[in-house]
């Protein structure tokens, strides 16, 4: 290559984003509950076991049959579905929307950064719990294996951005992403970010990885 | 400049998507409805003249002191705030979130484009309403004066990228531009839309206009 045809391939590599042609599955949360064993006790009865009714995409998570009612002063959601297995402590997951419709001030978060959330109140029939604090917006992540984060060429807690082609196209920025080998490599948003973009089962997200901008 | 500058300059430009630093005020539409005549007389009396709370941010157009209740068969939403004046078809907007709500399927559309789109029953009291269609989640758009269209070099019917720095940054692409000097210049999106990228009150969205990409 001559010199000029050099600095042109230099310029070019620096300037465009890198646009790999990696795509991972993304999926919305709806809200759901992790609960602790003292949560389980209370709300089940000493020494419950929750019942696994369907495994999820990260490999040991699943749904549970057992469902329950999550209620604040203004409104509450019946029949959320409890993610197993139990947790070393609650957690409770809801869309901004949802904060809204429950009249409370939930901060965006990742999993288990709990400190200084709301709480709520855990309703299962006759019994019930106040959650002293756990309630979050989840912060969207990707889950990664290490073989994947390899080959994205992302590392722990690096941000990227995850360009979506539903039928409301967008480019979430600010996706966290978070690796081990325990994870199926998969995107998370709830449900407010799922319909902001016109996702469909089954939908990729592009991971773009900037360089050098 | 010598000539690797020239080039350098060239190159830069045409592959750096062009950001302006043009920014339009973002506004969230919570769920609303427009009536026509016929809807305003059905629910409200014949000749009924809606009252007028609160003017809004395009030219004319206002929030309405009463409100009505609009219902499928899974569900219902109170209290839902009219927009005047009145239009010649009626006209219903909801998030995607609230279309799962009321176990609907409704798709995303300009407004005014209601061809073909699920209907929904309006409520007043003792009065209702079978909407047969009208029933659209509003496609985000840009509202935009001919002064600023020729400022940010933008045309009616455009697509543009904007970038929202929330406290959940991201790139709506899709958003469509529309012009007309009855118009200030805001962008609007629905609450899924604003939930998404942590919208504030007073939030500006930067017009990314690519070229040459």
């Amino acid at each position: 290559m001559t010199n000029i045809e050099q600095l042109v391939d230099e310029i070019v590599k620096r300037i465009q984003p890198e646009i790999t042609t990696n795509t991972v599955l993304v999926e919305g949360s709806g809200r759901h509950v992790h609960l602790d064993r003292a949560t389980i006790d209370a709300l089940f009865g000493e020494g419950y076991q929750l019942t696994k009714a369907k495994d999820l995409s990260q490999p040991g998570q699943y749904a549970c049959k057992e469902r329950i009612t999550i209620a604040s002063g203004k409104n509450s959601f019946q029949n959320v579905v409890i993610l197993g297995p139990e947790r070393q402590a609650s957690q409770v997951e809801i869309s901004a929307t949802d904060a809204t419709t429950l009249g409370l001030r939930v901060p965006v978060r990742e999993s288990g950064d709990i400190a200084g959330t709301p709480g709520i109140v855990l309703i299962n029939g006759e019994r019930s719990v106040i959650l002293k604090t756990g309630l979050i917006v989840a912060k969207r992540h990707i889950h990664m294996t290490e073989e994947d984060a390899r080959r994205f060429k992302v590392t722990k807690g690096e941000i990227v951005q995850v360009k979506i082609d539903g039928y409301r196209p967008l480019i979430f920025d600010d996706v966290v992403i978070r690796v081990s080998d325990k994870f199926a490599t998969t995107m998370h948003i709830d449900y407010d970010e799922a319909n902001a973009c016109g996702l469909k089962p089954g939908s990729r997200g592009e991971v773009l990885k900037k360089s050098g901008l």
